[in-house]
């Protein structure tokens, strides 16, 4: 493992691995212990996207690796005088970063980046293509709440179209052995078909537009961001959306009594979820931000090692 | 004391231990030594309005108690993407952050993050309101350089209205039994008969629209800046203000001959105060600065602890 | 030395003792030790102008001798406030920074910074005037890479009308006894008769419009970045710069065999120099970016102590 671009590209136990340790990463960064994986190297943290929980997560998880974050932001970075992303990257690693963190707009930018940097590349998230990190934390918040997926019945819900997070997470959720529905309106199943088809044998993934035969039974629900932008490539007006496929008390009566809420935030409350059910007591929102620190050190540590 | 939201919620035995820590903070901090109050904890910055030495010097605070300062830019963050404030200190919470120093366009915006936020908020300047930790740093300037204000008169000129630092002085200043002048245009002592009439009994402040009186054996005068965009609350041309309220060496004339000259920065040279004032022998306002630190590292030493 | 404001107010031996920490500070960044030169002490950043790897090679070199970097974004601070520059450095002394490093758009600024700093000012690009830095690591650079420059010619090419590199390199490489060579268009070499004319006695720059002549036997060559907006100065299209004065397998064959390719980045390639060229087995271009940390730590536990 020498970058982390998409989850696809983990094995089961590098998996396992992670998580094993990013429990114990969790218990260490409660105590405000500071280890010393990174002890005098730097972690590059080049967001070309806006972003809040990411970001500062990886810069936590750096810093309470002993290590040093570099934020790099575009606007203000050479890539502005039409540096290419090769030569920025070429750069970052000549300066000694060993590790780069990146969000970007363009899906396969960060595949581009690995190509030319000496260190390792995580993906913070490439347009609407992976978000491998997100998956982690997800699994990992997921098994810590109800144990393993085997057998468990998972719906991701809302704008699967344009969702880098659900795309890492039905690799890895159906790799756990989670029986996966995806559910939104037809148009924003397009290319889910060719994703399922292309998971491995054994795999359970289930498309479908019916809110309520994704929830049925469900032991988990994932909403997705809903971005007003991008309703336009839907023929629903968001009022259409909300009454189909908003999450609410109502529409989780159809799920396991215990099932638990997730959402990769920020949540818009009101739109694909309620609050109700968002800040309910059954919610993970807040939980998977918290796990968020502890899977990155799990990542970064398993990464950290000087340029070359 | 959980939150630093304003100076009207210490008393009077937490205002001294803040200044005494202060104090013992500002000798090691000039000797570069590192504390660990902080260690393995991360404060977050969230600036939503331009600002250098205050923020800053709460960088400088939490690193040199060992801590780890999250810069996050609102232009940069999740924030833009309509995330709201109680979103967003729930998601530093949840990060791991103990301590949310923020500052904020709107009066009031750090009484509500306090409602969503399980660690410590404070205050580094909302709207017109109050700026506490610039409030305690005068007072530990002043005390500095004069010694008690038991008695002593302080004149504070300038765009009261506006002024969230002139509010946050009024109470500190006169609960340390200063006599206190507040001075400017009529149309900019609006609303501070009611902020003289809210002080607990015993406190004095009063309030004139000459700038003679004010500074007739003033111990201390404090000028405030004049932002020329709001300029148009007044009747006046800013020739006018000039020549009403600027401090300079013949305004100064009327104050006790060895008064010292304060303002919170940037300093407008040539409206407010000339330079000759403001860079003289008697100014403080460099001291100010150089307090800003010791003062923010005994508040934070104060605040920090993990978040629940 | 209290200030690192140009090179020629360097003396030879403060030179070659920069160049030798440099070596010692390189094995140890390479071997990611942290020093203790700056422990408990403030770095501030100042860049007024877009950049990656002089910022973040500052940053890093700041970190790695133990100290905080301080990023002040004038974007951001009180400058738009309209504060001075002259006010902003006097407040980031008073805030304890004993170090400030600063690149500006004008030429000059770092002088009029120094005249109201208490610390030290590293000047990190002043307009079209002087990077000492960057000439500090070309030399540094290609000390390793040719041994001494005694005798041996170097070319710098392409718009040295508005390079600061290239004025901050005239004057080290020919104190270092380098044959240099300054190749441009003749209006890009407006004003380098005079800087010619005030070198030392004893020191060789030749100054030609004619890049066979420049680049004949070089042992080394230099393109400087080209700006597209900076050719409206020119009476050449950029097709006939490309045609005239690119750096290319072609015009390189004028050169020593074993000439190395300089650029202080970032690289248009296809434009001042081929890809072919710049990225080729004697570009020397990533190894410049290498050496800026341990330069930059040279120089920064060189000045750093606490402000008075």
């Amino acid at each position: 493992m020498r970058h982390l671009l998409d989850v696809d590209e983990l094995s089961a136990p590098d998996v396992e691995s992670l998580l094993v340790d990013a429990e114990h990463h969790r218990s260490s960064y409660e105590a405000a212990r500071v280890g010393s994986e990174l002890a005098g190297r730097s972690v590059g943290l080049l967001f070309a996207e806006p972003s809040t929980r990411t970001r500062v997560s990886f810069e936590l998880a750096v810093r309470a690796l002993g290590g040093h974050p570099v934020v790099i932001d575009p606007g203000r970075s050479s890539l502005v005088k039409g540096e290419t992303l090769a030569d920025t990257v070429r750069t970052l690693a000549a300066l000694g970063t060993s590790v780069l963190v990146m969000r970007h707009r363009r899906s396969g930018a960060p595949w581009v980046a690995a190509r030319y940097f000496v260190g390792s590349i995580v993906n913070a998230g490439d347009g609407c293509h992976a978000h491998p990190t997100q998956a982690l934390l997800d699994l990992f918040t997921l098994r810590r709440a109800v144990g393993t997926l085997a057998g468990r019945k998972v719906a991701i819900v809302g704008d699967l179209l344009h969702s880098r997070v659900a795309r890492s997470n039905a690799w890895t959720l159906t790799a756990d052995g989670a029986d996966l529905w995806a559910c939104g309106p037809r148009p924003w199943l397009h290319g889910w078909e060719k994703l399922a088809g292309r998971l491995p044998a054994g795999r359970r993934l289930t498309l479908t537009d019916d809110l309520s035969k994704a929830l049925a039974g469900a032991d988990a629900v994932m909403a997705l961001r809903i971005q007003k932008e991008r309703m336009a490539s839907l023929d629903l007006s968001l009022d259409e959306y909300v009454a189909g496929y908003q999450i609410n008390a109502d529409s989780m009566r159809a799920a396991a009594s215990e099932a638990v809420f997730m959402h990769p935030g920020p949540v818009n409350e009101g739109i694909e979820v309620t609050g109700e059910v968002s800040r309910g007591p059954r919610s993970l929102v807040l939980e998977q931000v918290r796990n968020g620190v502890p899977i990155r050190m799990a990542v970064l540590a398993h990464l950290g090692r000087p340029a070359g």
